[in-house]
């Protein structure tokens, strides 16, 4: 019998590098990413089902309605939101499935589908993910103030999360999370045949 | 500052292999194991606070209603417990501590300890666990099936431990603990001081 796979949540601050971190589980890994819903339109090379699942407003209320989100929320007039039903193959299936989201957007998730994984990811401290967001090159001083005015608000709600993966390399970051999901299949609340096989049932 | 260790109790039935993966978490990984106070008389050559912390019947009495015991219990007339103390300070020193108990010892333990994790370890199947409590060659026949159905009686309060540990080989299972104890340490739970070094106030 195929276990099933594990949903793991990962938010964290903008600059903490989860972006680089996904990529590489996604690709090394064969973690399955999760494709977000949402109702602006395409952009030129996006696909419908690779990048996003396009879908109108009132598809996406009924979506709603139907409780066939995990979570959703509406940004400068359109909605985004994550389909359930993704995840849910994919998990089913035995895959591994990365969603990355703000903070939010995660204790909806963890709500509706307790056994998913939060992961909350930090640079080592704020001076670092300072030089992070200033490394880039791509915003200017005030726009990174803000930033780290933000990351730590979304620090807050850091007790909210299961673990917290420190992000001095992405070698580690990504062993890290690597660790923490062989150890969540082995909890016992995701083993629950072990019972059935000792007795034969299985 | 120093990252407090994790105390890791470990249950099974008899012939799963806890004993042995134990020594080795000892001896490799530098585990400490945690030694139990008694009232039965020190055997030749048992140190006390090596083998165990040996004391009267009153010294435990006083112990049990100090609440210095994470857990006792008495078999033929003697008491055994696990001192708080000893526990305690290894953790603060940050290491890592091992508990080998069984269940209902291990059940007490988690409700005064509820940072503690509790891992069940179990041979892939009864049959196998069958085989090693053979190819011991220290039991009888009826002896062995008592200890599969007492196996089978353990099983029925797998769910209120956190990991299952499956014993395949050694080698596997150790690694396993040492997945688990890794994860343990990057809960949020055990890293609360993460809010303030981003403040700045450590």
């Amino acid at each position: 019998m195929k276990k099933q796979g594990i949903l793991l949540i990962i938010s964290g601050p903008s600059g903490s590098g989860k972006g680089t971190i996904v990529g590489q589980l996604c690709e090394k890994n064969d973690f399955a990413l999760s494709i977000s819903a949402t109702t602006r339109k395409p952009r030129e090379k996006e696909e419908h089902g690779v990048h996003y699942f396009f879908h109108t407003r009132e598809e996406f209320e009924q979506m709603k309605e139907r409780k066939e989100l995990l979570e959703w929320a509406e940004f400068c007039g359109n909605y985004y939101g994550t389909p359930r039903k993704y995840v849910t193959e994919q998990l089913m299936q035995g895959k591994n499935v990365i969603l990355e989201i703000e903070v939010q957007g995660a204790l909806q998730v963890k709500k509706i589908y307790p056994e998913g994984v939060l992961v909350f990811m930090v640079p080592p401290n704020l001076e670092e993910l300072g030089r992070r967001l200033t490394n880039r090159g791509t915003e200017d001083k005030e726009t990174i103030n803000m930033r780290l005015r933000r990351a730590l608000e979304e620090m807050e709600l850091v007790e909210e999360y299961d673990y917290l993966v420190i992000n001095d390399t992405v070698e580690q970051a990504a062993e890290d999370i690597l660790t923490i999901v062989d150890a969540e299949g082995m909890k016992c609340s995701r083993n629950k045949d072990i019972k059935k096989i000792f007795k034969g049932e299985m």
